[in-house]
């Protein structure tokens, strides 16, 4: 069951208490942070019982540190801070950047107590992995870390999900950035109090859905055969489209056709936009059929799935059922930015890494694509690659009729200019950031290969890369520099791009105002 | 000196002959295809007498037969075929397209009757990656070959490139396609006679300029000690930005500073828009300086050019000033995509195949971009980077202001919605294009590496690639049906993607409209 007002009520119980006294900042930043923190507490503590529970690791102690040193930290800022009356849209997606990087940092402290993760700075890459979805990990022998701290690892992503479909669905549209703008259509006006009513009711159907998702995958793993604890992680990364797995051999491990496709299923639902979802849900079930992105993303994926299939099996690397099961599984676990793998050993078909070039480099659209806009999928989205291939067809189309003036149409609505500078503008970004992570990486000493398909990786939160940073292997092959940059990239790509320029910029204003304000003075 | 109606002077003199014979089939495609291979007929000729007067080749009969069939089927075509009154954009990108296909074919002929080039269709992969100033080469051991052959090799390129910026220049704008048309900003009213002389009065001077270029880079080179032929042949292939050698180490040949200096001074002369050449020479040398885009592409290239030498220096791969001298050569022939290698040995520093990981991904970005539009260059041309990172800063502040209506805008003046949606498509079909190159060369046999870079490399009209394809190999590491692929490619980056599209669309409706005729029968 969702609680109503889950996200006000401990911060109502503590303000009532402490009213209106006279120390409170007035920071959204640091109110919100710390309300994410708070919210982010109990998942440590259900990692902590686990681990307690296990007979084979004991680190405890650790999970319960995170956890209150979690806790205090977020009801020190919700005690000390309150919001602004009226927020920016720079202040919002300030706030935004900032959870997701709070969060980040406390997530990283039970990794880096329980010492099975090295410096602070691998605990910090696992953890900002995880939140973004990614699904990238620096272990190498995931087997060798407690199951309570897996566990963690595991409710990460799923926090992560969570927050990336709010962010979609509610925040972005709201400052005219991501993908559903193009839907909702009109430019927002100013934010302040229209946006917080608006968004707790669409996030509450929105946790709804996503709570129901997780529990039907759990539900159906438990039925397919799985223990409580593997169903319930993998049906924590299924939801969340992340990847992570208490295995090394992930999927693979546990080489059962039925988990498969109930994973496939579940990936495949939530990359699929939310609200899309709830519009079917609700009364219109051919709202799936109408939506030309939907039909865009179900075809990709299958189409690549037959045809890398197909290339596999003429190719002889497998047999003609197992292709299609390894092409399907892979198809779908990249063209929705989840990035399991289902190789039940480093030289089986299941690992995309042995499959013949055509069939990998198939792949490729898939990674760079991503998912739906609205689902907590990362990559560029299907939405803004239909955009571009309309944007082609005008461009051919005032070739021969020169006096045509053709509009871009999405469904039966032409889409206004501003929002096609806006897509052009955020697929540039993505080509421009591409180049420079990849170029970044390589003078960090890696190879070509690794440092693209990286990039691609960590800017679509998919999670395995090309080369050396294959599906069977792991994130330390790149260099302690490297993991740096693949996390900023990690978190850009799943803020859309624009939260984190829009940090940098407001940090740079604010250092150029009070310079000035020195300077008078 | 450049003779005054160079095109019509053959035409109208056979015409005038045969003036209204009722046997004259109107079709200005044929027409102008026959006065394309009439144009190249002196070409072949001269390397006849070049191979002629060689006293180690004795190829002569076959560039003579060569000479014979282009005259022959030029004059044919020029006799029996005539203009049509008005024509149609579609009717004149077919032309242009169709023109460039007869004569590649024509432009085959010397090879493959010399049989030093193997089968057919290796010599048409010469033509096609000359007449396209791409300079990929198919030929092993390029010594081997008859020095009038050779020649025939470098003339070609020469034609490409003057064809070039007759294209870019004169007619695509027009039609209101190309990178110009974003600075006429007019689009095209209907065609017809209004062409005609437009464009002859403007290739006029921009031959004058063309030759001009050649002759000094030819000038240049005799002076600084290369013999006239060895002089002649790199001017031809410098202006046309286009990258042939008759040498193996092409300009690592001479292992010369003098030699790569004027080199790559006139490759970046020609990598600059004719257009802005005749402004700056007409009168206002600071136009140059007005120009954003001549400001980027220069910047860019001479940026790269540092960082690159710095990173060889300071990774051991050779001293600084060799780091500097090779990094300034490298950016330039990639950044003009010519395609020139100045490696003296398969691992000397010049070949960018043995810089560090990070000096080759900075190469990357000047590969796709290309030169300036309007001149030999290929790539995406410059401009077109420009106006996409215009749409990223216009995409960063509409998050910041929503109510600001942000304009891109080029230089003082604001893009039209037209223009810009045009930039938009042809950079999406380039990216689209890209892929689609790679995912088929990958299922041809490539490596990812060798596919994707064959690619980009094709499409930008470069010459050498990574991987397998890199500077000092060459192109039959790709199986035929990839070299096939590949030709398609180096035509559709020529024709800047619009003029083959349209010839097939164009195909497709009259293939769709006789069918519908005979079915009405």
């Amino acid at each position: 069951m969702i609680k109503r007002r889950a996200l006000q009520a401990p911060a109502l119980a503590l303000r009532g208490l402490l009213a209106e006294r006279p120390w409170l900042v007035t920071s959204s930043v640091s109110f919100v942070v710390g309300l994410g923190l708070l919210f982010l507490a109990p998942g440590m503590i259900v990692a902590t019982l686990v681990e307690w529970g296990s007979s084979t690791s004991h680190n405890e102690t650790a999970l319960g540190m995170g956890a209150a040193a979690t806790l205090l930290a977020g009801a020190g800022l919700v005690v000390f801070t309150r919001l602004e009356p009226d927020m920016s849209p720079a202040t919002v997606f300030a706030t935004v950047a900032w959870t997701w990087v709070g969060s980040s940092l406390f997530g990283a402290l039970p990794f880096w107590f329980s010492g099975e993760f090295g410096s602070f700075d691998n605990a910090l890459f696992e953890s900002v992995s995880g939140y973004t979805a990614t699904g990238s990990t620096i272990l190498s022998q995931i087997e060798g870390v407690g199951r309570g701290v897996l566990m963690w690892r595991q409710i990460i992503q799923w926090y992560g999900g969570m927050g990336m479909v709010v962010l979609a669905v509610t925040i972005l549209p709201f400052l005219g950035v991501g993908g559903l703008s193009l839907i909702s259509a009109e430019t927002p006006g100013p934010m302040s109090s229209r946006l917080a009513p608006q968004v707790s009711s669409t996030a509450r159907r929105l946790w709804a859905l996503y709570g129901g998702f997780t529990i039907a995958v759990a539900v159906a793993l438990k039925l397919a055969g799985l223990s409580l604890y593997d169903a319930t992680a993998h049906a924590f990364t299924t939801a969340s489209t992340g990847g992570f797995s208490p295995y090394n051999a992930s999927i693979g491990h546990f080489n059962n056709l039925a988990v498969e496709v109930i994973i496939i299923v579940g990936m495949l639902a939530c990359g699929i936009s939310f609200t899309l979802h709830w519009r079917a849900i609700t009364g219109s079930p051919r709202a799936y059929g109408e939506s030309s992105e939907f039909r865009f993303y179900l075809l990709a994926i299958l189409l690549t799935a037959l045809v890398a299939a197909s290339l596999n099996w003429l190719n002889d690397i497998s047999n003609f059922v197992t292709s299609l099961r390894n092409g399907l599984f892979n198809a779908v676990t990249l063209g929705t930015s989840t990035g399991f793998s289902n190789a039940s050993g480093s030289n089986t078909s299941g690992d995309f890494a042995v499959w013949t070039a055509g069939a990998q480099s198939l792949l490729l659209p898939l990674m760079v694509m991503g998912g739906m806009t609205g689902s907590t999928a990362g990559g560029l989205k299907v939405l803004r690659a239909q955009v571009m291939a309309k944007y082609m067809r005008v461009g051919l189309l005032r070739v021969k009729h020169p006096h045509v003036v053709a509009r871009v149409k999405l469904g039966s609505r032409a889409l206004s200019e501003s929002v096609l500078q806006r897509v052009a503008g955020l697929v540039a970004l993505y080509a421009f950031t591409a180049f420079a992570g990849t170029l970044v990486l390589s003078m960090l000493g890696q190879d070509l290969i690794t440092s693209s398909s990286g990039t691609i990786s960590a800017l679509g939160n998919m999670g395995p890369a090309l080369g050396e940073a294959g599906p069977t292997s792991n994130f330390l092959v790149f260099t302690r520099p490297s993991r740096v940059v693949l996390m900023l990239l990690m978190l850009i790509g799943r803020l859309e791009f624009f939260a984190i320029l829009l940090v940098v910029i407001a940090a740079y204003e604010r250092v150029r105002r009070t310079a000035r304000v020195k300077f008078r003075h």
